[in-house]
Parts: C-alpha cells; structure tokens; sequence
C-alpha cells in the first residue's frame, strides 16, 4: 500500500509530537504543517526541511491529503475538523474533541455521511499502563470495583479560553471509560478560581458511576507537585497507576477488608483483613503517542472504527458539561441521560 | 510542686501512648489505669508494676486523683468525662471530645461550673510539622491562602460504632482550625459505604473557610497506601506537610503564578509563573503526644485554659455534624452559625 | 517455670530499648539496672520505679539474677561479660561482642567452662526482613549469588572510642554471614578520618566469600541521608532489602542476563534479558529486639545455643580485624584463616 | 555565518540523538549519516529524508563537511577520528575519546597539527545540574570537600568489546574531573566478572585527589535498580546529585559535623552536629546534549578549545587505565604522573 499523506494543523506544544511520530512511522508521509505562528513553522522547517508548512491551514486541501490532524488550541477544533472533514479528510482531533457536544455530534454525524474516520485523541487509552490497568480490572481480579481516585494536578499553564476542567480532566475520563467500560450517569463539581476571574483553576469532581461505583478525581493547575496518579479499589485487591514514576507504573496490593456475613451484637463486629504481597507487572512501555498514531493510519488503511473514535470523544465532551454545569451551580449532583435511550451506555457503543 | 496524680480509662490502641507518656513525665504520676478487657490491664501491669489497675473506672475515684485521662471508644467519652468532671477531675478526652455537640457543650458547662480544665486529645496541634506549617502561613511567606488539599487515606480498622468521617477527619479539621485560625462556615461531602452497610469508609469532603479559602479533604479506610498529607497552596508560595516522611514532613515551594493587572484582549494573556527553590526547613521534633500531656499538666498546674480547650473539641464536633448532614443529603452543601451570633469565629476564642 | 531475673548493665542509647522488652516479656524480671551516670539511672527509676538501680554494677551479683544484659560502650564489653560469667550469669552482649578476638575467645571458653549461655546481640539477625531475605537466599530462587552491595550511611554520632567500622559494620557483617551461611575468607578496605584524626568516619570494605561471592560495604558517618539498603545480585532473581521503608522492605526483582552458552563471533555476541515483575512479600513485622531478648530467654530457659552464639560473635570480630588491618595498611588485602584448620567454615558451627 | 556542514558516523543507540540535535540547531546542517547496518540508516532516512545516508563512512568525505562526529562502538574511535582529521574536519567524538592513552595523544597532535578541533563528548559536562553542583563547591559553600561517592548502576547492555568500567565510569571520572578541578593521582579498583568471564560487569573504584579528596565509584550492569546519583561531602555542607529525580536533582544539605579544637579527656569528647535546613535549587533544565553540540559548533565557528577538549578526554582515559591496572592486578593501588612532569594538573590545561 501507499502511504497514507498526513497534514497536520497546529504545532504548539503537543503538534511536534504528533509531527514527530507521523514523520518516523514508515506507513506515513506528512506533507505539510499549519499553523498561525511564523516562528513555530520555522522551527518545524528546519527539523523537517521536506515539509511543506503554511499559516494558512486551507493552503492543505489542495495538496491531496488523506488525512488531517487538528492540533490547535480547543476553541477551534469543531470548525477546522469540520472543514477537514467536508474537504473529505480522514481527522484525528486532540482532547477534547470539541468544546460542546452538539458541535460533537455534528462532526460524527458528518464523518458518518461521508463515510470517513473521526478520531479523539485520547492519547491515555493507548498507554502500555492503562491497558494493563484495563486488562486487570477487566479479568476481576480486584473484585467488586467500589470506587476510583485520581489525581492529575502540577503547576499548569493557564491558557485564557478554558478552564482547567476541560483542559485536564479530559485525561481522566477517557481513562475512566476506557477502564470501567461505562459512562457515568451523575456528576457533582467544586472547584476555585484562584488567579484569573472566571477560569476554575482547581476542580474536585465526583463521578457516579452504574453499579455505584464512585470516581473522584481532582485536578489542578495550583499545586507545587506535579501528581499523576489513579487508585482503583475493589473488594479483593486495590491498584495504583502512577503515571510519574519512571518504570514501576502499575502496583497490584493484595490487600483487602471483609465484612462478616452477619454479625448479631457489637462485640462479635469483625472484619477480616488481607495483607498481601504487592506485585509491580513489568509492563513494555512503547510511547504511547506512537500507538495512537500507528491505530489512526491502521483504521484509515483498513477503514475500521478507532477505538476512541468521535462518539467516544462525544461521551467525554458530555460528561465534561455535566461537570461544568455542576461547578456553575455551586456543586449541585447533575445526571445525564445518553440520547439512545438508556442511563448509560457501553462506552465503545 | 507534687506532682500531679492521673488515671488513665481505656488502654486499647492508643491507651498505653498515653499511660507511657505520663509515666515518663516527672511532674506526674500515673496511679492507675481503667479498662473493661482484663488481658488489657494484666499487659499493662506487666510494664507498669507500680500502676493499680481495674475493670471499674469508678474505682478511680478513691484514689485522690488531680486528673483523668479519657481514651476509650468515642461513643463512651460523654458519660466517662462527665463522671470524671462530677467527680472534680481535670480531664483530657481523646478526640472527637463527644459524639454530639449538644454534649459537648454540657461538657464544657459541667468544667466551668467546676473550675476544671477540660481538654480535647488534638495531638497534631502539639505536632512540630503542623506548628511549623502554622508559622509558615501566620508570617505572611505564602501570600493569600488560596486553597488546602488533606488526605489521610490507608487501609484502616473498622469500628462498629464511626464512620471514617469521625475516625478520621478529626485529625485533619482540628490541624485546619488551628493553621487557619478559623472555623469552616459550610460543608458538603460524598462518600461510599463499601463493606459495611451504613458505615462510611471513603468521604471526601469540601470546607469553606472565611474569605473564600477551599479546603478539601479526603478520608479513606480503603486505601492500599498511607497517605497524609496536607498542601496548601498560596498566591506567594505553596507548602507540603508530608506526616508520612521521616524527615523531611515540609516543604516549602517557592512556586506561584500571577496574573498581569488587566488584560485588553487574548493575545496579551500571559501570567508569569515563579519557579524558585525548594526548602525544606530543620524540625526539630519531638513527641507530639509528649508535648500535648506536658500542656495537660501545665494547664492543670498553672489553672491556664488548654491550647486545645473544650470549645476547640466542640468546634471540631460542629464541624463533624455539618459534614455528617452533608454526607447523609447525598452531598448538599451545609452551613453553619456558632451560638455566639457569628457566621464563625476566631478557634481559640 | 519461673521468671528469668535480667540485670542490665548499660541505659544510654539502646540499654533503654532493652528494658523496655525485658519488662514488657512475661517472661522476665527486670531487677535491677546499673549506669556510671546518675541522670540515667534517674530516667530509668522514673520510667520503672519497681526496678532497683545503681551506679556499682557489682551491686547486680548480690540480686540473685540469672542473666546479665551488657549495653556498654564497645571498649568495656569484655571486662562487664567476664564478670557476669564469672559470677555465673548468662550474658547477652550487644554488638560487637568485644573489640579484640582473642578476648571474645577468652568469653566464649568461660561460657562454655560454666555451662552458660552467651550471646551477641546481632539484632538484624532477628528482623523479621533480613529473615525473608535469607529464606528467599536458601530457597535458591535467585540463582547463583554473584554479589551482595549493602549501604549504611547517615549523620552519625561520632564515638571517641571506635570508629564507623566497629560501629556500623557489625551489622552488614552479622547479616551477611547469616544470609550467606559463610565467613568471608578475604577483605580489604580504605577509608578516611574526616574530622577527627585517626577515627575513621567512613570506611569502604570489600570482602570475599567463598565460591567468588564478592560483597561490598558502605559504612559511613558522614552522609546527609540515611540509608540502610543491601542488594543481593543473583543470576536468576535480584533483591533489594531497604530498612529506611516503612513498609515494603523486601522487593524481588524477576532480572537477569543470560550469556548464551558459547560464542564463535563477535557478531553473535548476544546476551538475553529477563525484565519480568517485582514482587513485594508481605513481611509480618515484629519488633527484632523483642525477637532477640525473647531468643535469648528461650536459649536460658532451654539451655539451647543461641542463633548469634558468642562463636558468631567472635567471628564478627574476626572479619572486622581483619578489614581494619586492610583499612591500617591503606587497603592492601587481607585473608583470614579460621583456628579450626578451615578457610572458612559454617557461621552456625 | 553559514551554517556549518556536521556527518555523523554511527547510529545505533546514541547517534539518533546527536542527529536530531544537530537537525534542530539552526546553526548546524546535518548532511550525511554512515553506519554499517542498513535497518539503521533506512530508519534515518525516514525521520530525515533530507539527509544523505551511506554505509561507507569514507562518502562523507566527498561532501565537503566542515565536522564530523563519531557516535561508533569505542573500539573504532581512535581510526575514525583519525581519519576524519586527516581528512580536514573538526571531530566530536563520544566518551570513551579511545581505549588507549597513546592513540587519544596522537589524536590530539594530528588536531593540533591541523589546527583542527577536537572534542570528547563528555555529555554531563553540559548538564545544568553538574553545572550547578560544581558552582556550588566553587562557591566554597561546602567548606572542604572530604569525599565524594557516585553510583551508577542499573541492568545494563553488555558490549562485546568493553567492560563497566570503561563503558559507564567514563561519565562519572569526566564528572569529577569537571568539578573538583583536578585529575586524580591514585586508584585501586575490584570488580566481578559474573555473566562473561574475562568482562568486568561490577567494579568499585576508589580514586584519590589532591588534597586526600577520595572519590568512591560504583558501576554496575547488575543492578535490579537504576540509580545516578553523586554525594560530596564537605566540613560545612553536603551535596546530593540525583540524576534519576525528574525535578529536584540537586539537594544541598546544611549538615556538618565540627570536631572541637582540642580534647583533654574522654570525657571532653564531644562535637557539634549542624542539622538546618535542606534547599533544593531550582534548575533550568535544557537537553545537556544540545548544550554539548551548541558548545562543539561554537568551537568550530569561533575556533576555540572546547571545555572537554581532546587534553580532557585524555585524561579520562588515563585514569581509566589506571583503574584497569588495578583492577587486573587484584585491587592494589596505581599511581599516575601525567607527562608534564606533574602529578596532577589542572583539568582543563
């Protein structure tokens, strides 16, 4: 087969990477590279004299792409997507796909007319950790999940037209759906806005889940340490994932409290606890960009649906305003009823 | 002086820190000890001879007692404390003081009305770390309190009688109340009864201090790994009380971020961000539990009012209640008005 | 059987950990403890007024005791155990047993002519994680032992009559010859003294063990961080042991090279790596004093050799002479020829 | 200025990261890569399909390069080198410069014969953090520098042709060599072969410097644990390297330990102990390798000796033969007189 030609629009702080990636794996060409800032396409020029590069992102429909990748800041990620995809482009968009979801649904529905691929790039599904935290969720060797703690907060940058609700938690709930294989029915939010009027920079979000099962997870561009790490519990064994240590990512504990079948007074109250050997799994860590990347030119080869494809992105931009509109209500519980019908539904549906 | 005479009821887990303390200490005498378990006492009169022990907590009132010491289960602290008050002793009652705050109140009515010192077992307000994260924020260095984020999560021992909200959280609303030097006037919370029905061992908690300062905690019997630790984070500079560490339990980041004066339009957007060392100052530490039994018996020397006085116990139950209403709504926001006609008042007053 | 009468001869830095588990064992009477400093002895009757105490040590031989514990200073060791012997006590005597091996024979032909038991105090020969390291050594799940690293180096207390050798060295060496099951049959060592001329403060030893087993240590006194760690190389397994941990002491590392088993060709110069999990055993964790004063009790009632019997002991003060005449002669290496005809021999022998 | 035309002969593990440095760098244009594999060249023809690639390093010289750089096994060093400067072209060569003190010096003339540049790329000379250790002991903040320890450890790529010492203490000897300022003048090194015979894959070397400064490496390719990580030991402060901490790298400790001026008696004996606080510095951190290159490039464009010039690199590769020289005859100490008649001299002479 040809290689599939790739342009890419935007090239900030997350566009070289996916440059970077498009350019080393065999299968694609990138032919050019968009973005407003002189300097940035200079600085592209001279690490990959053989792209072409413009400030004008419509100069790369007359070069016979196959496929685009938008890359810029959210605010303009529905309009360049959906030009992309009128222009009949295959798109991989950046988290979060967009910032509504009825622009959302828009891009699916055109991707689907034209029969063209959408994908979300929720670069954490295709992390080697994840999947394995996937793989062990999945075989129920934790047991009954009770509930999820994540935490993902540093010194962030601040940018003006988001908060930092949409502009970390994306990561934690393309996670949590991957994982838990669910979208969450309700939402309750708190958070501060500490340096600029307006723009959360601190939020505390719980997720409720089917089957009660709780996620929490706290985000934050205010915090001196940068954390980036999720705790799942179930009723037999409890995992962290922390994303910052260099190699051991995943812990296994094999630890655990039961209750009793039935106790008649206090005095016979007992639970009996486990404290077991924790196990690290050696997990082969590929970068987790390149497998996202390889999985996007693999679906626009074989046309097959991404794994986070753009209804899966859709859901994450869904939770995300009901999350939003709990912060604006001073963290009263919102729900969310998926339009199919059902309270939820299975997340790759 | 003579030195003072204390019994001890209740010598379970956190018991014998206690008779070992005042053992130690010169300026008092431990004459006898109280528990309703006989292989309890017969362990203590294995280590303590010289110690009378009993199955009766009464038969400490024959004894010529100063002071008693309160460290049985907290359902027990109301009757025990008030006998022992009835009883014209000085006390000291684990935390939480009661289970109630109506009770409480009783409690520090009943030490008035006797011209008795009564004061609540907060042993990390006599924790070097914790005094020293109070200078810290006292002296200014951080700038505008922005926000706290504790957590004190492992896997924990279960009582039939509490939930971790009352197990746990006292520890981290009391260090609140004295760094911030304030009482919380609202509360919401959300938590999961995983393994006992009804009982409460996951609760994440959000306070609001006045001027806007947000502290959340997190509280969790169900945790594969201990956790304490407290951020707070500053518009100046940002400070980690890690209890966990065996040295270095501060940490103080000469991090910020700050936002121009004003801004004309989006391209002007720039914060300026301050990355600065790390210092991790020399603590010298001692005992928490060793200090607070020697301001015990200063207080009951000297007649002086406790550090951790009845009224900081009962703010601490106020605060527990709020929270508890919170849970028990399924996460609504609660407030609170203390009795003296103040939305909140200064802790020590 | 009645209780063991103990005299503890020596409360200054650890004697008072040794009362502490003397009083606490049912099994034993703590009558009475002797020091050279008052304020000591003042600490002590205040901690256990039921325990006679004095500044004569002698005083201890009119009780009627039935073993004698020596917590002195190193320089003093010989002298106190051989008037404990001599006056028909047993004697446990901590680490290292004496400063001279010619004197810890002289002990250990007393103790055997009186039929009394003597014992050094190798306390990490009772801890609970070098136990576990050596069942996991004995098991042979590591392969063949290619070499063990072991660190021990914080700010330490400078003593005027030893060096950090004698200090700190004992304890490596106590493990390493109960892990290993062998005497090291070489050593050399260099170091400097620091700050005080001719007091070495930090020392590198390295020391041969039959079959090629190389093990290095680390000891010094002039290190801003505190580490307790050793590694066990093997050929199939690798093990860290970390005594700073809390909690998870012991970590089994699934890794290894393989050389292939002949090579004609540089160009075939292929090892295999196995990168395979980390298991972290859960160690039940007792008190090692508790362990080693009940060892101890156990070995009086039952007339049984001690685990660290004085012939341990002495050979710990065998290996130490022998890197101290490396470390005097600037690092030259050392052998030792074991009196009873052997290169080496077994340390339980 | 032009840029300057850079070949990179070699592409195996390290080389990708000098071609992409030297692509980056505005200043530098890579023209062509040479390596015997042609997978590895296929693999840069794709990332830089601009760049010429053959499997004949001597295509580079019909090229009109300007400067070459050789990234092959250290085996070739020595012939490539000398061809390239033969050939006219300034020369980069990583560290080890050679494996022979005779052939780094006929290096070294033909580039001073030829007025050409010649480098060792000693990388961690042009990392922030070394930079900053080393202003720190300039500084003199440390008072008078005792000891420095370095590990290096973790499982490692055996090479055919070079054991640990040379492969990995390469990095550590140019380390001190950089910041104490001075070449060592004695050595004694052991080490194991355990996987090869013949191949050391452990080796501890002891280096002495001017002044009684020891220096302590460990090197390792057996080690479950990866560790980097410098201690120097000074009378007033001590400093900690860590260069597996992703942030906060560097630790100074205000520790210290003053002997009094003089001592009596026994009873005298005391010191002061100096615990204050820790400051962890905050670093700017850019790619040392880019550093490195910039810094080659200046060199070239402004013909200047080069910090790790060929005199540098020399020296490294002495000490390491006389750490060779040890560690073949059994540990015993090894002198070195550099041929300027001094014992030691400065580094950078």
């Amino acid at each position: 087969m040809s290689r599939i030609k790739v342009g890419i629009i935007g090239c900030g702080y997350w566009g070289p990477n996916l440059i970077r990636n498009f350019v080393e794996i065999p299968t694609s060409d990138v032919l050019a590279v968009a973005d407003l800032r002189e300097e940035r396409l200079s600085h592209i020029k001279t690490c990959y004299p053989q792209v072409m590069v413009t400030e004008d992102y419509r100069d790369l429909f007359t070069l016979g792409l196959d496929a685009a990748v938008v890359a810029t800041p959210p605010a303009t990620h529905f309009s360049l997507a959906r030009d992309c995809l009128r222009r009949g482009l295959h798109v991989l968009v950046e988290k979060p796909l967009t910032l509504n979801s009825r622009r959302a649904e828009e891009l699916i529905e055109l991707a689907e007319a034209q029969g063209l691929i959408l994908m979300a790039g929720h670069t954490f599904e295709y992390n080697s950790a994840v999947r394995a935290l996937k793989r062990i969720i999945d075989s129920g060797e934790l047991g009954q999940i009770y509930y999820v703690d994540a935490v993902r907060v540093n010194l962030g940058l601040f940018q003006p037209d988001l908060n930092v609700l949409w502009d970390l938690a994306p990561h934690d709930i393309s996670i949590l759906l991957y994982i838990l294989g669910h979208a969450p029915i309700a939402a309750s939010a708190q958070g501060l806005a500490c340096v600029f009027d307006g723009i959360h920079d601190i939020v505390y979000l719980n997720l409720v889940f089917p089957g009660d099962v709780l996620a929490h997870l706290h985000v934050s561009w205010l915090d001196p340490c940068k954390v980036r790490r999720i705790t799942v519990v179930g009723s037999k064994k409890m995992v962290v994932y922390d994303d910052v240590e260099p190699l051991e990512k995943i812990k296994i504990y094999d630890k655990g409290v039961e209750a009793p079948p039935y106790t008649n007074t206090f005095g016979e109250f007992q639970c009996s606890y486990r404290y077991g050997d924790v196990v690290i799994p050696n997990i082969r860590f590929v970068e987790p960009l390149r497998l996202e990347c390889q999985h996007f030119l693999e679906c626009v080869a074989n046309y097959t649906k991404p794994q986070s494809c753009g209804r899966v992105g859709l859901k994450v931009v869904k939770v995300l305003e009901m999350a939003e509109r709990s912060l604006q209500n001073g963290g009263g519980q919102e729900t969310i009823f998926f339009e199919d019908g059902y309270v939820h539904e299975r997340v790759a549906a």
